[in-house]
């Protein structure tokens, strides 16, 4: 039978990243490559507490079917949180709760592109992204973005010469893959040329919590005058992401097509998870768990960063991230960094070449390095091993 | 500022259902509008069991990322379950879990549709259906539907002079909205049909279990020749719809391109969740469980049918379903249902016009009732006052 498949389906194809991942799941293998939050802060037994406590207290309600946007207490949980970390001024019913922050990409695409619209982004920005937003066919145009963001002159430029601008899609915080953060006069230079034009800002916030010192700063969403800025945030990195529980906070008018559009899509975000949380945030301190996800994260980074420094030839360049879950290296143009990886995987190190996270393409003598996954000595072996391949280039 | 939303988002529109279902909020109202399983059978003790035991056993994994395809565990009970009950051949690997059917349906809409392509469905159809595929500016052509379900001579006339068929969608089991169930001769007859037109069926099995007399009858799937048929099942109305987890079984060219379209929609539905049916279904017998069901909608569905029976002037017709969730009820061709809800509202009855089910609009004399949701007493007051209601209107 010859199946006849939607013209969109197109542009997907199978994932060499999938590929990677499928190898890192030998657990011999030093793995830098995947996004995976430690698994030994996973707060499973508090888990074991609210969960018998809701199934006790709640169950019938739990386990039913229930609204779309969401459980309105743990929506206002999530609106006072926000505030208070990320200078926002959110209410309960501002908040809808997501199957995961993918899907509010996915959705993001659905509500906004058409077949050719204009996805502004960083360059790199995270390859999730490009996928969710690849299934609406639309152009990718890179903005050039330097260690303090995206350079609001060139975006300007851009968004001049894009009339089909639709969605300006960036990560402010520890971004991934680079692990930088926009300085705060960026910010504010950023949302005084994105006012000008009627385009949509996806602010994507899964790692701003996770700051190794200094304040936190404000998010876009807390200098949006024009309800412009749909910010998205998550509890898959300072919870867990098995859950699969993320949330948007939109503007009224936005926020009604993004019920229209989850509503057809899948009905609801999982009842009894949205109430585990909830009550997850009802009995124990959330803040105090970050802190440790805080000091776990930043040993492990600051362990990459020496190692890296140590063992990298000199020409080897890398982000020093802030905080989040990624560095990111260059290499010397010269060298391709799909070959590293099929070099460094003899020696059982793993990591993702950067090229991918560029959606038109080049800079292959990139790659995004992962240091929440792996405890420390893992690290200094894994770096030290990519050193030794490195240093077999003859750079 | 002026949004400018992709031309897809003005096919939604906010439901009148919706409206109907947040006033069957107000528990003094009986409900025959939802399609609420009851809660009194939700498994909670046991879930508190199972929970605790794989948060115990492996909670690192069950709050981890996971693979988009399912926890493979699962994916095998799910092929057996169904192969003993619907006579298909399905092994682990041709099962895909899913966020909800709804998800499913929505996955289907982006695997199979362009704009103006055609869903050819049953007349009426299941709701949801029609928002889920809305979502990709298909054209919805019904084909004539009776008491043993689609018509197989008319599906083919369609099938002819429609060469932009994608989709057939249909429910052969106790159909939402009208109770149905096709006979084995029509399931036969319309494989025979499809078999010869490259188009795929969506066979939508949520309620097949819930037989409450006779043996089950095989499923499309299990007479598919050429991987033509997709079969969704799900766990929301045999366990708890709560969690969200259901799933699809497809060829593997099929699947590949909902595997491509889930990892860039949400990643994977929730580990844990997976991982506590996956539990629930190893340490307990579904079975029991199911027959528990099906004596409590039997019973309902059979209070219902006969007070309608006595209280529904002789003109007005229903169908006497063989299991599942819902009947339907056709008035005389003067009376428009909407009218008569709003009448039953002050009554404090609900239930939901039928119109809303045939996506090319008319037959606005017809409506669903659920009984699964309401005890037998609040079934009899319901239908009582409904039938003074119809009473009014001097058939």
């Amino acid at each position: 039978m010859k199946i006849k498949f939607a013209d969109r389906m197109g542009h997907f194809r199978a994932s060499d990243i999938r590929e990677i991942l499928k190898v890192t799941a030998d657990p011999e293998i030093i793995s830098f490559a995947g996004g995976l939050p430690a698994p030994e802060l996973f707060p499973i037994e508090e888990l074991k507490t609210v969960t018998a406590e809701v199934l006790e207290r709640c169950g019938r309600e739990a386990l039913q079917y229930s609204t779309t946007e969401g459980y309105l207490p743990l929506r206002e949980k999530i609106a006072a949180r926000t505030n208070a970390k990320f200078g926002t001024a959110l209410e309960g019913g501002d908040i809808l709760v997501m199957s995961g922050s993918q899907q509010a990409l996915d959705y993001a695409g659905k509500v906004f592109l058409d077949d050719g619209d204009a996805v502004i982004c960083e360059s790199p920005t995270y390859l999730g992204a490009i996928s969710a937003f690849l299934g609406y066919s639309p152009r990718f145009v890179e903005v050039a973005t330097d260690d303090d963001g995206m350079d609001p002159r060139d975006l300007e430029r851009v968004l001049r010469s894009e009339p089909r601008a639709r969605i300006i899609y960036v990560i402010p915080d520890f971004q991934n893959p680079t692990g930088r953060t926009w300085s705060v006069e960026r910010r504010e230079a950023f949302m005084d040329v994105v006012r000008q034009f009627d385009v949509v800002v996806v602010e994507d916030n899964p790692y701003g919590e996770l700051r190794f010192q200094g304040p936190i700063f404000p998010a876009l969403k807390s200098m949006d005058t024009r309800g412009q800025v749909i910010l998205q945030g998550t509890f898959s990195k300072v919870f867990c992401p098995g859950m699969r529980i993320a949330w948007i906070a939109a503007s009224p008018e936005i926020m009604e097509k993004f019920v229209f559009v989850k509503q057809a899509g899948d009905l609801h975000t999982s009842t009894i998870s949205q109430r585990e949380i909830d009550a997850y945030l009802e009995a124990y301190d959330i803040e105090e768990h970050v802190e440790k996800l805080v000091a776990l994260y930043r040993e492990r980074c600051f362990v990459m960063l020496e190692a890296m420094e140590r063992e990298f030839p000199p020409s080897v360049r890398f982000v020093r991230p802030d905080g989040g879950l990624f560095t990111w290296v260059e290499l010397p143009e010269g060298i391709n960094a799909r070959d590293l990886l099929s070099r460094c995987l003899k020696e059982k190190v793993a990591f993702v070449p950067g090229g991918a996270f560029y959606p038109n393409g080049g800079h292959e003598n990139t790659l995004r390095l992962n240091f929440s996954n792996m405890p420390p000595e893992r690290i200094r072996d894994g770096i030290g091993l990519m050193g030794k391949v490195l240093r077999s280039y003859s750079l």
